[in-house]
């Protein structure tokens, strides 16, 4: 069921020194700050050949990374995205083997402009995974 | 500098669980368990499209990832892989640049047979990063 890895996602305190940092020292493409006002977060995509990583920094009151940023304030690795062809029809096979997903269960429109859910972390071992249609 | 991710990495406390879980309910390619002794993990590969994760559980008594699994009993993404061409060349740059090399400094053959080596979390907000030689 699931597809391609999206994307890896990292939350970090600093995004203009984590931008430099994948750019001028690891020598990866890295994209200007990107404001997501809905989603409470700016991003820095990293481009590799194969797929992508994205460095998260909060934006505004209410970012749904504040928190994780407090636990672990050097930043760390915050999700992992993978592709779905529908998203709906995963969404029920997932819930009906017993994986919560977060909110109301229903998918939001994610920062790329495409259906998203995410599961509970606490049914994949630590690991927060988003599920994005493509 | 740095290429494709060649994988990213999940420490799991119930490698059979999670092996399922990825295969049944997830409905990835899921690799048989693989023990590799040498360096402290039994691992399973999950096949995506574009790339792969690896999930890894502890093997013997001085596995390197006792002490996160230690930190995080439900397990969690533990480190991405990155790939480059000149390992050594790579390990120069980074080093002159102020980022430091888990260990006494020199590749070492990693678990798929290729040289490679570890770069400390603090200097990449909070994320471990291995380079693997490709």
């Amino acid at each position: 069921m699931i597809g391609k890895l999206n994307h890896v996602a990292i939350a970090v305190p600093d995004l203009e020194a984590a931008s430099a940092t994948y750019r001028d020292t690891l020598g990866a493409e890295v994209s200007a700050p990107l404001d997501q006002p809905d989603h409470g977060v700016t991003v820095v995509f990293i481009t590799l050949p194969n797929t992508k990583m994205e460095l998260l920094h909060p934006l505004g009151e209410k970012s749904p990374i504040q928190g994780f940023l407090d636990k672990n304030p050097a930043g760390g690795i915050h999700h992992v995205c993978y592709e779905v062809e529908d998203i709906l029809a995963a969404r029920d096979r997932l819930k009906a083997q017993g994986l919560r997903v977060l909110g109301d269960g229903n998918p939001k429109i994610g920062a790329h402009g495409k259906p998203v859910l995410f599961l509970h972390p606490k049914d994949l071992y630590g690991t927060l995974v988003e599920l994005e249609q493509v």
